[in-house]
């Protein structure tokens, strides 16, 4: 007897759980396939979580936020150990993990534990811990990515980490080389930067984080280089040679034929599609070159009752958007009509010390649309709340069309960008002005303050009259 | 020779000093009367930074946010001082009282040194450092407020203190009896407690914090119990016996007879408005049995050309309110039509541990207005941002019509409270729905989640069906 289900989803990350779990809140009859014992996927395993609660730790050991603050020193009892800085990490994907687990049952979806793959378009093959075929009238694939392996380059060495196994080290490195000033890439280096490790982080081309305004960017290449990273662009490595013994260095031939030394070397330049294992061959579904599945906006892909979420369609494999996607396919396959497109103004956040935020558009993208801008800013350091943080780095900036003074897009580095983000998208999405954010009153003291100022800013460079005030 | 001005502006507070700037700004001739030699007001001396900045400095030095969070134990190097505790409040201070200034001489207004009087409708009689009659076309009064002292209160003693002498105190108290739970009486009631004094709050009745949500009052005084505060509600205090030394205890006989033995006494049951030396008679211009000025929506006292603003006309009292009154005021008395009203909608901040923050109705106001809400609630400590920060306290809560699903208010207490309620501010002021939120994207993980969560808990509690997805 083959189980039938109305919709069988296939991997319980951020997408796949949300999708699951609509689907049966709606009354629906759900099955989830996760290959692993642990649920959440990359956004609580390997991707989101972790990094986002190293960053904190890392911040939290190193005293980033205190140094010279106050009229009293602190210090850390003992060396900070790998323990130490894992520690969290461990408490807060443990936690998680158990949520979403709890999450599936509580809503009834019935978990199979294996790895799934098509039988004919309707039909799985759960291999592995179960072994079971069961009926999906739909199928959600919620398989996510795992991080590319380039030729040539020994990762077998538990000192050549990629963007999985940098959870599992077993000390923190003296020194580390990054390649690949991507997302993952740049919050890595200021993660083990901010730690007192020395970071070099290395990238092909100068084309780096093309979707930042370039002031942010400037800012987030300025802090890394006083944090002493030391930053290579247009740099390659032909070379890696890994020494039997830890104590020895990592030895890593440049282009240039430089030699850098480095204790621990971190490939964090792309992750492909998880589609391999599925036998997508078998239901005519193609896939990119980097293993992708293309869908369209519902999130259909090409056979019309089989849908795809998350980290496996690509851009911009971010949690918070896979979960919409998510639910955005439950309510067209089930006509569910609560969430029938995923918002288009989307708050983009990197977890890199400082943090970076944005919405809307920059002035790059203000100009390839012609529209006529001018920007404002405002940092962190000149209001009071920045003040009484001691905070030195970061700062908001707005950017709206000179006719009508509409702000278009908001970009964020520094203290809370992430969270600031999110006033600045209401304020997007709802086509407000320079002079609307000017006439609402803030707390005092607050770093939601910089939007006035950024504003006030911006009225200043649109007048070219100091407007500070 | 009087020297002629357009705007005459008494007080260089947070109301004072955009107002004047304002004018300047657009123009005009203006002069600032400013009793002391430093500038700012309460705003920056004795209100709102110093008492935030404190805040931040007891976080900070009790290891609040860190208690069992991570793998590794931090120490003070040393005792905490009262240098400790007071310097940053004096770098921010310092700094603010800087920037004021600045900003004053930078748009060109005339700063007087002094106390002012009226003479006569139009003119000023400046005495102190400086002694002078200046005529005002029009003028701002910005005197602000200070502390009440009820009778039988022995203030001239350096352990019992009001709401500006707390700032000068020589050393940390063993403990203290803050009287008042009003706005300022929890803040100091809590800064204390997170500093490990031993803090007793006493309050004449139990109707305290009446603008505040139920749910985020009872967590406050919850999370106040659990950190060891007494709260005594209902309670009087009959007599205050204060010994020569300071090695004994003040003693406080409370109305029922019982006897309490503290350090310190802090007064903080109110503030009145700084009028009596303004000589108002001569002006016609009455004052209330708090020596507040009223005023219309305009700031307009009932002299025509004689506005004022900020502490010295109550409620709300807040250097972020006090700033858009200047700026209202100066934009009737010029004309400049770029910000006729203050925000209806207004933040309302209380800078506690745990810090609250309000926008909106409460479920009582609501009530009152005949309106069918319901309400939804998310605890940080429920979301991966709260896990990762290791909070166990705060929430968000929100009000909603239930016909229309409409957001008529948002009450947040915990980290960021007083930040995460302007995304709040937003939806209220533009009747977003419960449904907007629903579907909007948040950077994951922020505590900007605890809207979502908070708004799919209001379905469920509106449907009675569980919808936590």
């Amino acid at each position: 007897m083959v189980a039938k289900y109305d919709l069988v989803v296939i991997g319980s990350g951020p997408g796949g759980e949300k999708a699951a779990v609509k689907a049966a809140y709606f009354g629906h009859k759900v099955a989830m396939i996760e290959k692993l014992t642990l649920y959440g996927g990359a956004g609580v395993h390997t991707g989101t979580l972790p990094s986002k609660t190293l960053k904190e730790t890392a911040l939290f050991l190193s005293g980033f936020k205190e140094k010279g603050l106050y009229g009293v020193e602190r210090q850390l009892e003992h060396e900070v150990t790998i323990d130490d800085f894992l520690f969290r990490k461990d408490v807060v994907t443990a936690f998680a993990n158990k949520e979403v687990h709890d999450n599936l049952q509580l809503h009834g979806v019935d978990i199979y534990t294996g790895e799934g793959s098509f039988e004919d378009e309707h039909q799985l093959r759960i291999t592995g811990a179960q072994e079971e075929t069961i009926y999906g009238e739909n199928i959600i694939i919620a398989t996510g990515s795992y991080p590319m392996h380039p030729e040539g380059v020994p990762f077998e060495n538990n000192r050549i980490l990629d963007s999985d196994s940098i959870l599992d080290i077993k000390r923190i490195p003296k020194s580390v080389c990054v390649v690949g000033a991507g997302v993952i890439g740049v919050e890595y280096a200021t993660i083990f930067a901010t730690m007192g490790c020395k970071v070099y982080l290395i990238n092909r081309s100068d084309k780096v984080l093309p979707q930042l305004d370039s002031d942010v960017r400037d800012h987030l290449f300025e802090t890394m280089r006083e944090a002493k990273v030391d930053v290579l662009f247009n740099t390659t490595i032909e070379k890696i040679d890994v020494p039997d013994s830890d104590e020895e260095m990592v030895k890593l031939t440049l282009g240039s034929g430089e030699v850098l030394e480095v204790d621990m070397y971190l490939f964090a330049a792309g992750r492909n599609g998880n589609t391999k294992s599925l036998n997508l061959e078998k239901v005519g579904i193609p896939v990119t070159k980097r293993e992708l599945i293309e869908v369209d906006d519902q999130y259909r892909t090409t056979v019309p009752h089989i849908y795809a979420v998350g980290d496996v369609i690509g851009f911009p494999a971010l949690a918070s958007t896979s979960q919409d996607q998510g639910r955005v396919a439950v309510a067209h396959i089930f006509k569910t009509h609560d969430l029938e497109y995923i918002s288009t103004i989307l708050p983009y956040g990197i977890y890199t010390i400082p943090e970076i935020s944005m919405v809307g558009i920059t002035e790059a993208e203000a100009a390839e649309k012609g529209l006529d801008v001018c920007s404002g800013m405002m940092h962190h350091q000149d209001t009071m709340r920045g003040k009484i943080m001691g905070v030195k780095q970061g700062f908001v900036k707005i950017v709206f069309t000179r006719d009508d003074l509409v702000i278009r897009g908001v970009h964020a580095i520094g203290s809370l960008a992430t969270e600031l983000i999110h006033y600045g998208m209401l304020l997007v999405q709802d086509g407000k002005s320079v002079m609307n954010v000017i006439s609402s009153v803030f707390n005092q003291p607050t770093l939601h303050e910089l939007y006035k100022y950024a504003c006030y800013d911006g009225l200043s460079n649109l007048t070219g009259k100091k407007v500070k005030s």
